[in-house]
């Protein structure tokens, strides 16, 4: 609707009424200025109804909705299915080109503004968030490992000579993976032990640089948001590239005085948008932008639409109001975990310096069972317990061809068993509550001596009590099972 | 996105692909633009991009959805769910006021352009569909026979001393109801029989309006849509009004030389939307702007974006294509029933003056055995056709409070029994095929004398194969059945 | 997915992944068998994922979305736009049968389950929300002053003698032409003052029935959610039919006691949906039946569904929950107006009786200037205030051919000048803030003396100030204006 | 909906209809349960109501959408916007998990069973395309030089020593890149010409190989699918890998006789679903298996959910007919572009050998005026001509650090200068024609001397008339232009 829809439509309705619809849509207009001259993320999120006619103004600026379009080419944005065209609001010509992941499309102008303001509004929220010093980031369609990889790759054009990556040993997959993939070889090194803490043992990092040759170590790799008893690092010299994972209050404590290359965050876990996307960030434009045109091709728009959507509106008012409702449910969590665990003889482990993690000892379930550890765990996977991790000791584990003792505990020896939960951006009050309350009645049922599940174990659970309608025994039969 | 926006959007994005991009949008603009001058359907029909484009610029322009808008009052727009706010893409106020369905709203300057374009677009294609003579028009959210009430209601305030509305006879119960409803006494004229074909007895219409007195009769209430072997009227001098309920084809034909008061026409069957939308026309602006002052009260647009949403994008073109395409299937319907009666004994009858409807003896089955005829009926549902109609002789049914003979047949004692069946616009090649091979089946069974369903009645039938396979038996417990 | 599915699963994915994720289905599974067991509003609202997810399973229900249909009908449920079926769910049969919108259709038992689902979780609803006494009702998708004339019309049939209807004055358009278009001659009962209240006259009532004699008389029909200072009434001795447009706080004070034939409420101001639906519900089911029946066709579904999606996504908790807000918010809407008008000389008028809608004098303001009544009403039209209503007096107005004194007052000569706002259902604490301060702003620039729109009048009001921004200044050219 | 929900619909509707709308649902649920067992793409195609309801059916066995669900993890597949949860049907945990991305996630049944069937289907397709030998294949969110890389990096792991990846030219950038970011040095081996065609020199391959020792290369990188006059090669033997980017077609005719170890090929170009994704498969389930366990970290499940639906809605028959359009429309472009060639002394370059992309010589033009080349290319932007590519000889271009001559002609000194145009898959017949109608303008403008873009240029252009309306000029002012 311009000017001249608006004059035409005066001749069918009171100009009165249609001059205030028009006042009506220039302050969505107004929005979206604001946004397009400033590229931050709006302090007041935006409606529904407001984003939804932003992206469709954006789509049809894609030549693959222009109406007297004709392509001859390979890549024309062709969709076969309308539900996939509606899902992607039909902006399907993906972000960049062959020369960079940042850059701008000539066929896809709305696409191009999607990409150059998603990363300008993360820009900002990176900020916010803590990161003052980042200059510069840009959203990639793959999982944090991959992204590591690819500045993995990024670095060894710099340094020609190098075979060795230094990892502060914390034990999550992807993270070690990365770095196989990439090509080099990682060299563990093992945390020392402060109180209940694990933490980074920066002697022995310094010594092994030395010990290696500096020319020959391509970067320390520290991941930053880990499991308790794991707490992130205070201090880092990274001889040349720290290619972090961390959360933000993590990161705005610990790492801004040392030199650090790039960093490397997860969409899901940061702003709550579907696994598959990470934002890489750093404090040089000059290397951001090496790494962005490492990236062979053109890619999915999809993590950056959703990044983008979310990030409208929630507005920073309402991103500000997550990371207060993460803080707040972090002491709840850790008031009732360490009274829960009192009840039991266990206790809460003392990680002071994990502000998003914690860990509770199952120190006298291992000793009165050693089964009962994992049997815990399955307890709660199938309560609908989510995310709750029971970590065993001393478990082998090979990944990627390294055989890791104490997996998932970050040591190769840890004090004692124990159990991970955590507070993360999202969480909401009854999810702690009902993490305790069938917590609870798991450790309950296990001192007892046995997981009473299909006995009346939780009849007056209210809350649960649909769920339990709901609960398939260990012992039924699917055939007949499926067909109640 | 207006001019502001775009030259925002060139510092972010090379300004040559910005403003192909907007080069774009006035292409999508200009349609928009071309509708609202000149009020008529387009003639090559609109993508959902630009569909939904204009219809979320209409929705900004009602005051529900302005950013700065405050409400202090009963009737604001308010909706408590999302789901209900999209799928009527937040246009929420309804059409029309309590003083008339067709006027505009002051809160509501986009609902009210939605509501004149549809009236205006339906118009145009009424008169494209052959009634070129039709002044007005207004879609009304209400059935078919509601919409008559109204009619009937409006000229009560015409005819004071009116209590009669004569009727001839075309058995649709709701056609019937609607004259009931409005508090008129229907007086039924009995059709005449011309070879196959029921015929309005035109005499015995002058006859009663003499006999009754002319001004105690409403009017003269015509349905022109009927179920072979009724046929449409081929003249009619109606008093006063003449509330047709007709489809195009027919009303072309025959009726526009007479004099006609007002038309009615449902939007599901003429236009392929949900039930539940009625568009009422004539060729005097005045009293078909009389009933839509009649209604009370503000009315649901959703009949109307409804009907708006398909004819953009059938455009004229789709909507004549649809029109020769169900022209088409009735031809080659007629044909192919004619043979497969021939094969059983039975004939098509020769009603060539309906030319949607037809009819298919079922003489001889009836004959044979009088329970076959709505055992056919019964067979042709359980196997998914839809819409075939079995009509047995002499059924004695009391439609609000008048009893009928023969009712369905539209005469106490017609020919023979028989089984309709249509050709509607949106018909398609396979519906007919899947009949013809369905019906041909069951005719088979009954032959045999029984309707071997649970056996292996229809082992070689590929295209049904799936169908089968869904099948539920008559003596199948439904517990057991909707265990599998 | 049934039983064979998830085995199918099986085979594909660990199968005690397979099964927990069917323990998930499970729990959607039991929220829609207790909706269909019991028939009520859940207590807990659904999430809008188990809502689509039964709308689908309803969908796939009715005739036009089996696989295997072959239509041959006229009524196939066709659809021809796929927008136009996306946002009906694929639900396009309607609702009801030609003999009765409450009646079951054989073509689409999805559709007839919403239809029985959605009176019946209304009903719960409305006993709920005070009026514990109602036996039955059902949804119209009609508006209210159109579903009135339908219970006018039912009532002809049983009082075939009445000519007139009884009306209590309540200056509501479309209230008065529900009887005028049902062809019934209207008798106003003006009102009595109490204090500021005006209050139907009891007395005139009765002598006026004796007057015209009881059997002319149809009904007294009494609306009982009105504009301040007009009050609902206390006691009804209806004589046949009190078909009421209540809000629900009044009814349950006021009408259990008398006899009440059947009530009218609008979907859109008690449910929060959009308008074009009412509820007709009533003490007696062989009365409500009784209307049901006379509504000659099918019905469009739009607005059952649209409430049955609300109702389900709130819950009781949630819809109670509005119920308290809307309470609150009338109280510090009150209490807040009330300080403004004593600080301009005006004041809150004494209406305890009427809990929904509030007045404000206008006295001084009209007798300084009797333009600025209405200037005041044009001012806050164009700040995007909606639903406050001006009122002066002495307007005389033709309704359907009846002239008023004093239309919008309730009576021909009210005390004073006044302005209307109400806290209806859905209302927002932001709307009440909003409103007082352009209220306040207003009133000081009338005081003033005039209206300072394009002058710096606004310059400090933040939350205002994007409105500002986009507002249209009275001179402006149009051309200029849509230009910018 | 189970066994019991049917159940408690009969109380509320006739049995026998709701037996109907199971029986309707069986359907449904026959077409899901052959999919899951079968794992291949369906004969017919679903229509969007199954496909939505699958989706649906997915989504709830995902423990982010189980109703009694707590989640105290860092990956909770929480969702801040309910946009962005919609558009992903609520499938939000992403693919695999961080040891292998075709992996089970034990939280999410329902993207593992996404993920498993959209790998079986694409597979099912390859097998139909034409590449009958594939054994294994897996979809990733990620481009295809993205794609390519991470099949180099898992190479390395078998080839310790290679250093070089040889790569028969073939001017495409990300196509190169991709062995630039995967740590190798590329060694391009020139083309030989034979007639127009470019082919690979096979001699020189095998001598490079010799030349720099097996051990010391990775592999051969061939790309399939290139512009004409580069053609696809006949004969390869691969050394060891051989990491293609083919369209079917070629790959059928060329590749199954010589050893592969991997090929890689893009969804948008194949699928015609949004840019992003790839499909990576081969020959030997171990090798495939071992990229897919290469990739760190879980992924996105767009773009595999966006090749389901689409092949779910295409069915094979659908498929097969859209590579059926594309051959007749590459036979029809052809044909009119040969013509239109010879009207301006040019010719359609000889390049049998590549039945997707073709070339028309350009040297005429070139000749008399070498900036007119590029000026067409230009003209044919601004026209909304899309995917045709002008390419001029001799250009420096310089691609991650290698300087090549001629770039993007796959030669340093082609026989002259040539424009492309490609059927790609999902052509139609408009395209062709608009873009012949529209080029031949152009040429004929250009021999005119210029491009009268602002003058009456195509005044006779029935079908490019409305863009013509939205076109801006050249010397256009940004901000008067936007104004209008």
């Amino acid at each position: 609707m311009n000017s001249e829809n608006f004059l035409a439509g005066e001749r069918l309705v009171n100009a009165a009424y249609v001059r205030q619809g028009w006042q009506g849509r220039r302050a969505h207009e107004l929005r979206v200025r604001t946004l397009l001259e400033q590229g931050k993320c709006p302090e007041e999120g935006w409606d529904e109804s407001t984003i939804e006619l932003f992206l469709h103004e954006l789509a049809i600026m894609d030549s693959n909705n222009f109406l007297g379009n004709c392509g001859v080419g390979e890549r024309e944005g062709r969709v076969a299915s309308q539900i996939v065209a509606r899902r992607h609001y039909r902006l399907i010509h993906g972000i960049g080109r062959s020369g960079d992941i940042a850059a701008v499309q000539p066929k896809a102008a709305g696409s191009s503004l999607l990409n150059k303001l998603t990363n300008s509004v993360v820009l900002d929220i990176l900020k916010l968030a803590g990161v003052q010093a980042t200059s510069s980031c840009f959203v990639v369609p793959m999982a944090t490992g991959m992204s590591l990889t690819l500045c993995f790759l990024t670095l060894r054009h710099r340094r020609p000579k190098a075979r060795y990556i230094l990892w502060p040993r914390i034990d999550q997959k992807s993270c070690f993976k990365s770095m196989v993939t990439a090509g080099f070889e990682p060299v563990v090194i093992e945390n020392v032990l402060e109180g209940d803490e694990l933490r980074t043992d920066l002697q022995a990092v310094e010594a092994k640089i030395l010990d290696l040759g500096p020319e020959h170590v391509l970067c320390v790799h520290s991941t930053t948001s880990c499991f308790a008893p794991r707490v992130p690092d205070r201090q880092l010299w990274a001889v040349t590239l720290h290619c972090a994972n961390p959360t933000f209050t993590r990161l705005k404590r610990n790492f801004l005085s040392c030199r650090i290359d790039a960093f490397v965050q997860s969409l899901d876990k940061n702003f709550m948008v579907p696994v598959g996307g990470a934002v890489i960030a750093g404090f040089s434009d000059a290397f951001i932008q090496e790494i962005s045109k490492m990236y062979p091709g053109r890619a999915s728009s999809s993590p950056s639409l959703d990044v983008l959507i979310t990030l409208l509106s929630l507005g920073t008012k309402g991103y500000r109001q997550l990371l207060r409702e993460r803080k707040e449910m972090f002491s709840y969590l850790s008031m009732e975990v360490k009274k829960l665990a009192e009840n039991y003889n266990e206790r809460l482990l003392d990680t002071p310096h994990n502000p998003i993690s914690l860990a509770m000892s199952l120190r006298e379930l291992d000793e009165r069972n050693p089964e009962a550890v994992t049997q815990l765990g399955s307890m709660l996977f199938t309560r609908q317990v989510s995310g709750a991790r029971v970590v065993s000791l001393g478990t082998l584990q090979t990944v990627s061809g390294y055989t890791f003792k104490g997996f998932m505990a970050h040591a190769d020896q840890y004090l004692c068993s124990y159990l991970n939960a955590a507070s993360a951006i999202g969480i909401k009050k009854e999810d702690v509550e009902m993490f305790l309350k069938r917590l609870g009645k798991c450790l309950k049922a296990l001192r007892r001596g046995k997981d009473q599940q299909d006995g009346p174990l939780l009849p007056n659970v209210d809350m649960d009590a649909d769920m339990e309608k709901c609960k398939i025994g260990e012992g039924d039969d699917p055939k007949t099972l499926f067909a109640a």
